[in-house]
């Protein structure tokens, strides 16, 4: 591997803790992050905010979004961001939110508790350089073909610039399979925890494709030792704006926080998270 | 999805249960299957079936090696199924080992409980046809570049052969990832579960490539859904003839079935093995 | 690399020429290889046979088939066969088709003229060790996702069981890319070609999946330094049996095989089919 | 495929032809762009360019670099830019360089005859909107893990924000392979061709990440119908600060443009680019 001072965990045994709002990404419990994929309008984000309020840790919801198709809608931009601003306000969750453009770090960071940069962005290091440089922390997730010490490395370029909290997000590569939308690779969760201080977590949603495969592999994603999941939500999935088919209904994701949050407890007592 | 009538839980909607000398592959219990990779002499295979004997149900050993190379060791052949044979009789445990001939498969079924297809030979057509049409069940472990529904339909071969007793299991498929040996595909075995009535386990040995990963995945592994898992064990893993590096030593293994067990029970208990 | 004595170019520096009835494969002309995938009928192969014996130097068609679900055309077996020896008598080509079976193995090269191992059974090595152990020609195709190294092993277990008449047979391995069959990796030609003395053929029609890149694909690989291409031809694609889309009809098979006899020539005067 | 009425040859059946400085990229004649992987100072351009100025097109050299590791050289920046424009009044050839950051478009555009969006930008949706409201004609590189699809749909950003002067670019993508650097993917050539008016070109260097796979490749390329190919060029490989293998020494780099250019008419005469 290439050199990598910051992130490896070689130069900090110790757990990094990435404080976002009053949550602890890292700590002794697991993150649950819960949303919809995109901020769609008031109605929507409130509904769903209130009903995650008290199974979810941190709300997720895009205002920018990155999207194959220039004809595709593109989040609702900094309208999207006051929603978030505003769902924060009302429910007590910190908000997790993607930057597309280095124009935009700054607005971004003034409305988000975590600023997320997508995996078609992981190397784009001129957006790396810009998150790195402000104060927010970052959700920094794995490109679909990118490598474990690719991903490190992009972490590295944040820590490089100045900004130590940095949260790891696997959330699926993409390989020959096509009967999941991409191929979740645990592996990556045991060995990042190996290899670095910085905290890992899961996005399941994306990598099924599917949601009734989202619960399955959430508990898995906590069995390998991540340090949180985040999960699409949306009240309605079969009229969301994006995504629709991977978004778990609330009622559905209360139950599963529930059953994550036992295993998290059990998994805690019995030990072992990343040992043989 | 081709038609696969005899594989397919639309139409046998319960699971299969497989019976593997006093073992059920598919029950209740989720059913840990160790051993060595090669079965190498009768001091190696009886020392290892007896520090496993209690925590493991099936003993794995290889006796027919496929080897990339046509100059690394390529097994006892019969007479490490012999030793396969007397471990059994010594401690209790049925056996799997791996078929790799047509003209082996009366051997390898005289001696063994369970027969292995091996990755490499999972669209080897004529050796599933073969091991379909005599009476021991099947381990079919999937190709590393075999998409879930050619899985389901080597064992529709197997099926349609005659041989309803197939346990299918996951192994990890090859992408471009290199950090670990190969990529776990856990999102297989939800869907497979949703898919076939057939028992799923998983190998995180082969995954992994790596002993440090085998518990991590194993764990997430159950989480995810699985019946089952298959781990590499052996007393001396930088001496062993093939695939030391993913071993298990017997004390370690110990340690994880006790963690495996205590969270089968903890995830029966919580409910919800497939559901989201 | 592992070492491969009988494969190497370091171990044989001059090329390998493997006769097949009058044809040489690895000579200073480029082998055309063609036929439908499956052998149908009489008719079916007698006409293409027809059609194509001007232009093309070796038959190709399957009397085994290896198919993915247990349900489809398997081949006509032995009366396939028959039909191959009697378009050859009838007109002049030597035959090339696949072997599915060790048990097969005899009665396939008491026919054929050149043994396929298929891309399924590349690590088959049973299947590997026999048709090593006797005296007709191979043709190997590479797997689906075998590596160059494995490819090249593979090759060994059949030159290490007697039998130093091998060609290699690159026809696309599986990647995340959908939009052909799979990915024809023409790197792998002037790299074995580099590595091994073993002639090297190309197979763009499985690779391609649709008959309207095959030129281009045919025409690539032998600017990459291919020793010769195998392409689908069929009389009626709409109506075969099998692999209908990739086939070319005899009337475009025609003008593509004046195409690459000339890019043969053209090639050759002009040097460099492997310098940079 | 989603809509993509700009890029699409359904909607203009004519061949667009991208005019940079002088050259006149998918007209009659395929391109040859060659220069080194960055801009190291001035000598070495400026040796550079005089050695390929009479058998090269363009001259490309990176100023900004995108590095996997933010300790590895990231390029001379804006003195690259003025040494990439010294060179073009020296030696007559327009220049391709790349651009990374939306801040720099400006900058690049004052000074490149061609703007590169290279690979890991190619889903930098911010970027393509940016170089699409500038008037300088752009060159888009195929990401490692895209699709054919997405790659259109990354053009049609281009075109739908005003500029309609794209080039399309296959420069290899990722698979299990390890023997090159990446699988270059000549399959996307006559498939781009068929569904975009655009120019397509094809760089084997980057694919093979060896240099003396390079012309092998090249060559494959203009016969599976590329307009163009762009070659890694330096006159001392080994001290190259980046992507030394892979780039050819001047002199051999000629003979290719030799090779090349003969080929090219060789192809045009025999007709059938993409014919079958």
């Amino acid at each position: 591997m290439e050199s990598m001072p910051l992130v490896s965990r070689a130069h900090k045994p110790e757990d990094t803790v990435v404080q976002v709002g009053q949550v602890k990404i890292g700590g002794t419990q697991p993150v649950l992050i819960a949303g919809p994929c995109s901020v769609e309008d008031g109605q929507q984000i409130m509904e769903i905010a209130a009903q995650i309020k008290d199974c979810a840790h941190i709300l997720r919801g895009g205002a920018f979004k990155p999207r194959t198709s220039p004809y595709s809608f593109q989040g609702l931009g900094e309208e999207g961001l006051r929603l978030l601003a505003e769902a924060r306000r009302r429910f007590g969750l910190p908000v997790v939110t993607e930057v597309l453009s280095e124009e935009e770090v700054e607005l971004v960071a003034a409305y988000a508790d975590l600023i997320q940069i997508g995996a078609r962005n992981m190397q784009n290091y001129a957006l790396l350089k810009k998150v790195g440089a402000q104060g927010k922390p970052v959700l920094l997730k794995r490109g679909f073909a990118a490598t474990i010490e690719e991903l490190l490395l992009s972490a590295e370029y944040i820590l490089a610039s100045g900004n130590g909290q940095v949260v790891l997000c696997e959330r699926g590569i993409r390989t020959f399979g096509s009967a999941t939308r991409f191929t979740l690779d645990l592996g990556a969760v045991p060995l990042l925890r190996e290899l670095t201080h910085l905290p890992v977590i899961v996005d399941p949603s994306h990598a099924a494709g599917r949601w009734n495969l989202v619960g399955p592999l959430a508990k898995a994603a906590l069995a390998a030792g991540a340090q949180g999941v985040m999960v699409e939500v949306h009240s309605r999935p079969q009229e969301a704006l994006s995504d629709g088919p991977q978004a778990l209904k609330p009622e559905r994701f209360k139950s599963l926080a529930a059953q994550l949050t036992a295993l998290a407890q059990f998994l805690q007592v019995t030990g072992g998270k990343a040992d043989g």
